[in-house]
């Protein structure tokens, strides 16, 4: 996996402008859609139980996102889930504040046993995911990515999804292969559901990848590069967020195979 | 119908600041109360059953908008439809997705019995709605606007609405009268729920108009006009929303009535 | 209550970086995470009623805002809003459109029962919400500040809530204390939820207020300093939006310290 693998993923997904269903929380509903428009997917949401598993026969993939939770919605999650296992079709897990409240930790427990093809989450939210699955951990803060590689590890192994911990660096995992993404901008913590975001961008270059963690990775690498394109200057976080849109639809496959910095670290044992 | 009486009518909905009541989709919510404001209405989004038919008491008009569905709001748009028709208030159906779900076409062919004064869709939307009175179609993907103008018509002549199909040229019908409105930019489909603002902003033009195919084409003129300052130097789509908001605020009458390209084309039959 | 406390408290709030729970409308959901991530503190939006309790325990104060009301979301503001008071943690209650039906009347009268620290509204709401404490009103439209700060003073008497009136000039009391904060912009009319984003600043200042009334004024002038920066130069409505954000983010304690226009006015009786 490297940055001439990542231009040929977006190359690829823009060719074919997936249709990415997301069922997602209220917060990240606008930025979401826009980053994916911007990108050159395309977009719907999606959640209720009575039309998201019709949804997922059209889709190319599927979002899952716990950020906002309810009975009724955490229903129309399963019910996609397994539709997109049952037809093949590649799903992302994003377990937001998992750790936080039990109907978190239940939905999530639930979801990853419904075998989605990537997990996405900060340190402290794979931490709590994993932490079923081998060494318990304390009340979580403000842990760094290279804390919960290990964690990544035990959960890809346990899960069979790729997982993905997102953070000053990214790790992408399958339990065995390790690959870092570097990049990125703090502004990017500042603006609300960028990871959310970038959930939705790996869920939009999955139906073009061979390998999930090839299409993570090159997921992570663009978010990245066009987060460094928007920071230029030291905008504000309003002004960031605009730009971060604007270089989403700017860069194209040869600035990402240029700028991406991508890492196949020793695999993990 | 033509471009002086769009300004006119601009005119009197920035004068009256009419109470627009949105049931619409979640991914909407910010940028449809954001067009509203700037162009000079007064948005207010409630939507649930227990409500909505008594703020369309308040309101001048309503929009109900399938976006993002589930059983109980569609109840909720049962109500306020209901209570629109029988206070004589006009309203706006935009039928999201309608064809993708079941539940879409089912909620679709519910409301639209519960007489619309407008019908907003894209060409799909409108032929997907239309299949049901006449000649069936394939399964859609990114029809022309002038291709739906005949279900339109249809549409139109079976629902008692004025059917507004928008896409490069925008076409209204009432089932005899037709009106081309050219203009706005390829900026606009790059943004999530543009398509619903401009609903939102037929149903800020009704309550001042006398007929709501007067008052879609100047709406759908004010979008594309809009539209088109905001696209000048080519933006990317983030810094495009952003000044889509600002040329709503500043574009006046006399601008409108200078620039709106719209076009009485000979009866349907 | 002066300027050079309102730096002090910002200072705090931003060391302390808070967690905000908000339980708020779709269409604040964006732009209220957004405000209180530039402000320096740490959004998280959880509504249902089976973990709104539990995540109450883990944030240091709580926002309630009706503005897309419905009766499950009802119970899970119950839910927040008594686990709040129990624990002795400060929350605010935006009271969006009471008056305007049975549903938001009721669940207010419900929510303020539960004893709020702070409720903040625009006149019309105060003076629907003060309407069964003592003299009636009339259907309101748009009321100055002004006219509602009797109704405040009584409101704040029978609740033991500090009582926040938003407008051209904000006040702020507890039944007795009276403080106006003067600045801001009209343009923070033209885009929606900036009230809803005062009220989850206000919430942001309460952990590190000892005193309620000096929190929340604080956090209006906080909002009407920054709303001044961004309507600099008058940019249309979409571009101070962008603007604000930034200005929230940029401005410091000394600027607020020597910006902010806070007076204390004579006593109620």
């Amino acid at each position: 996996m490297d940055a001439a693998k990542a231009a040929e993923l977006l190359d690829r997904m823009c060719r074919r402008r997936p249709l990415i269903q997301n069922i997602t929380n209220y917060v990240s509903m606008d930025i979401a859609a826009n980053v994916l428009l911007a990108a050159g997917a395309s977009p719907a949401m999606v959640h209720a139980a009575e039309e998201a598993g019709d949804f997922v026969a059209l889709a190319d993939s599927l979002v899952v996102n716990i950020g906002t939770l309810s009975p009724a919605w955490v229903e129309g999650m399963r019910v996609a889930a397994d539709r997109a296992s049952a037809l093949g079709k590649p799903w992302v897990l994003d377990p937001v504040g998992v750790g936080a409240t039990r109907l978190r930790d239940v939905a999530a427990a639930d979801l990853l046993g419904r075998r989605p093809s990537v997990v996405r989450g900060n340190a402290s939210e794979i931490l709590s995911l994993a932490q079923g699955f081998g060494t318990p951990h304390g009340v979580d803060s403000a842990h760094d990515s290279a804390d919960a590689v290990d964690a990544a590890r035990r959960l890809a192994a346990h899960s069979g999804a790729v997982v993905a911990v997102t953070g000053r660096v990214d790790y992408v995992t399958d339990g065995t292969r390790l690959v870092a993404v570097e990049g990125g901008s703090p502004l990017m913590t500042l603006v609300t559901a960028v990871g959310c975001s970038v959930s939705a961008l790996v869920a939009a270059f999955l139906p073009v990848a061979e390998d999930p963690l090839e299409g993570s990775a090159a997921a992570l690498a663009f978010a990245a590069v066009t987060g460094e394109s928007a920071a230029a200057g030291e905008p504000g976080p309003g002004t960031f967020r605009v730009r971060w849109i604007d270089a989403l639809h700017a860069l194209g496959p040869d600035d990402l195979g240029t700028r991406a910095r991508i890492r196949r670290l020793p695999d993990l044992v």
